[in-house]
């Protein structure tokens, strides 16, 4: 993991509870992780034949401090929901904004490509309106109070010329993030995964990344939900205006989230910090997780190894932002949903990791001739 | 998929039976896969967003003949063991020979990585020794007489110098394994995973793509189970002569498989060819796998698309293979154990394809805006 903080002194103009929050973020259990590969050279295959898979298990011995490590039995998938300004004023989006309330029913409802996939594999899903743009009660779509019950605003400014939220907005969404980590680890959970529905909102996401990888708004910004080339250009300008706006304030995560983000973004990147503060693992979806995840890891270097990237999405941004946190993901299937559905595709493959150290018989037990 | 035999007609040397077979091979449904293609676009989430599985849900609506494809219910592995004269003539592994049959026990006893994934995913696992090198009842080991009462030989002559196997014996294993995917698709499998266990099988399956794809002996020789340098010279020296051996009978794959490879690989070959036949797909693993699909190939240009591709190990002469088949692997996970476990690690991508084709909602009826 590469952190540009290596002081691990957290950035200026946290609130209180964020800074202590990061101080408090330890490291997963080095002798775990040791003894997970050891292990592996015991078991009844090739030594190193279960390539990437070998290095997870270490992983998860390490997060979950024992080797080898338990069952995965309850994972977690959050989705966090928000409407974009630059949607509306800019038109970055190959859909219309009404759509960010209609899927939030649609995850309701279980028809979403989230919803399946959390189905078979036993994942439970909590959605959560964070800054979706409409007003429920009046809108005829049926979504339970608690969904939008701590929804910090409605939609964002456009941030190619405003602020997303204020400031104090942005403390509030980030806060919120950290909660709903902290909330599901007591409910037991101990995988999670976060998710986000927004249209427009991989264009704060490629504004982010854009700054905090240093790259031009040309290489950050792709196709979202599959624009055309006139759209394409609009997207760049706006991602160019914004970072315009964010690098003034870059030294300021919080201003940063407040210039050129979203609250769902700001709640994203509370939630990958609260999960790390819990001691619970994440594994990170597509861009918007990226983004925020790199961002993050400048708030907390030591937070980034309670993460793992779980696939590459077609976003140029989500590669970007997988360079800058010095992770490979495990899968890159062409995909660009969002939702967590990336997240939830390779989580087999770490159940899996888990399994084979934990299962898999050793050269003594079985009989088996080491070379 | 690519064949060097358009015109379909088998190769000439089939048994009665593997031409008849062969003959009666026929491609899978093409109206279930548009019918599928035209369904992803009515799913709410943006055109083409699921990348790879879109096509894979495309692919299993046709070899099920319906849209959307039913759940996969029965999965199997079969697992087919041999041992390999060079092994032990030429020392070309870095484990002894007796590990195959240790290994055999292992499997019987449910130690195996490949056991550790099949029981997560509900597989059902069939050990069958083809041609491995140990007496059984004298052995003290414990393995039910049904896996190895249909073994072709025991062990192989060393291909580098002498054929594998009588060209009887030949015919006999690949019969042998058409039978094997006739029955579990017989008792209800809905598809098939063919797996391999064999200290010394990389060799003969290196020389077979080697011919196949026409690479020099250096371009498919791999580490296998992690051989030092002096090994792999060794190895490939082998590979050198047993190609030398197997050229001057390439058109006839029936000597082709007895002067260069083994039972083992004759019987995968055949089960490849059998599943296909009894219309039930195959998710090909590694190098072993993919070498056999490579000579099934040219023997039936349409039995390939009955097959996928699941993962690309390190093995050299798998890529080779791959790229041959003109197939992209669902992983690359830097994986080389063998055994099946590159197919049931991706047998949870297959299943969430379809899922996903048969669960989620239609923009129409989640009331979601279409672009």
């Amino acid at each position: 993991m590469s952190s540009d903080n290596p002081t691990g002194a957290p950035p200026s103009g946290l609130p209180d509870a964020v800074a202590q929050l990061v101080a408090g973020i330890t490291a997963p259990d080095a002798a775990a992780a040791a003894a997970a590969a050891a292990r592996q050279d015991t078991l009844t295959k090739p030594q190193g034949a279960l390539g990437v898979l070998e290095e997870l298990s270490t992983w998860l011995a390490s997060v979950y401090r024992t080797c080898p490590p338990p069952p995965i039995r309850q994972p977690e998938l959050v989705i966090l929901a928000g409407d974009h300004g630059v949607a509306r004023t800019a038109g970055t989006s190959a859909y219309p904004p009404e759509v960010t309330a209609q899927m939030v029913a649609n995850f309701v409802a279980g028809g979403a490509a989230a919803n399946v996939l959390a189905r078979s594999r036993g994942v439970r899903v909590t959605v959560v309106d964070v800054c979706v743009a409409i007003d429920w009660a009046t809108s005829g779509m049926d979504v339970p109070e608690g969904v939008y019950a701590r929804r910090v605003r409605r939609g964002t400014g456009a941030i190619d010329r405003e602020d997303a939220m204020t400031r104090h907005q942005a403390e509030a969404a980030l806060a919120l993030g950290v909660d709903l980590a902290t909330e599901r680890v007591a409910a037991g959970a101990d995988l999670l995964m976060v998710g986000d529905m927004g249209i427009g909102n991989t264009t704060p996401a490629a504004a982010l990344v854009g700054l905090l990888a240093g790259l031009e708004p040309a290489e950050v910004v792709g196709r979202g939900t599959g624009i055309d080339d006139e759209t394409w250009m609009r997207k760049t300008a706006v991602v160019r205006d914004a970072m315009r706006r964010g690098r003034a304030v870059m030294a300021d995560p919080l201003a940063l989230l407040a210039t050129c983000t979203g609250p769902d973004l700001a709640a994203t990147t509370g939630f990958l910090l609260g999960a790390a503060a819990a001691g619970v693992p994440v594994l990170l979806d597509g861009i918007i997780s990226l983004s925020c995840a790199l961002l993050a890891d400048r708030i907390s270097p030591t937070a980034a190894s309670w993460w793992r990237a779980s696939h590459r999405s077609t976003e140029p941004a989500a590669a970007a932002a997988l360079a800058g946190l010095g992770m490979t993901p495990l899968l890159d299937l062409g995909m660009r949903v969002g939702e967590g559905t990336g997240a939830l595709l390779a989580l087999p493959l770490v159940s899996a990791a888990g399994d084979l150290l934990r299962e898999m018989a050793t050269f003594a037990a079985a009989g088996v001739s080491d070379r």
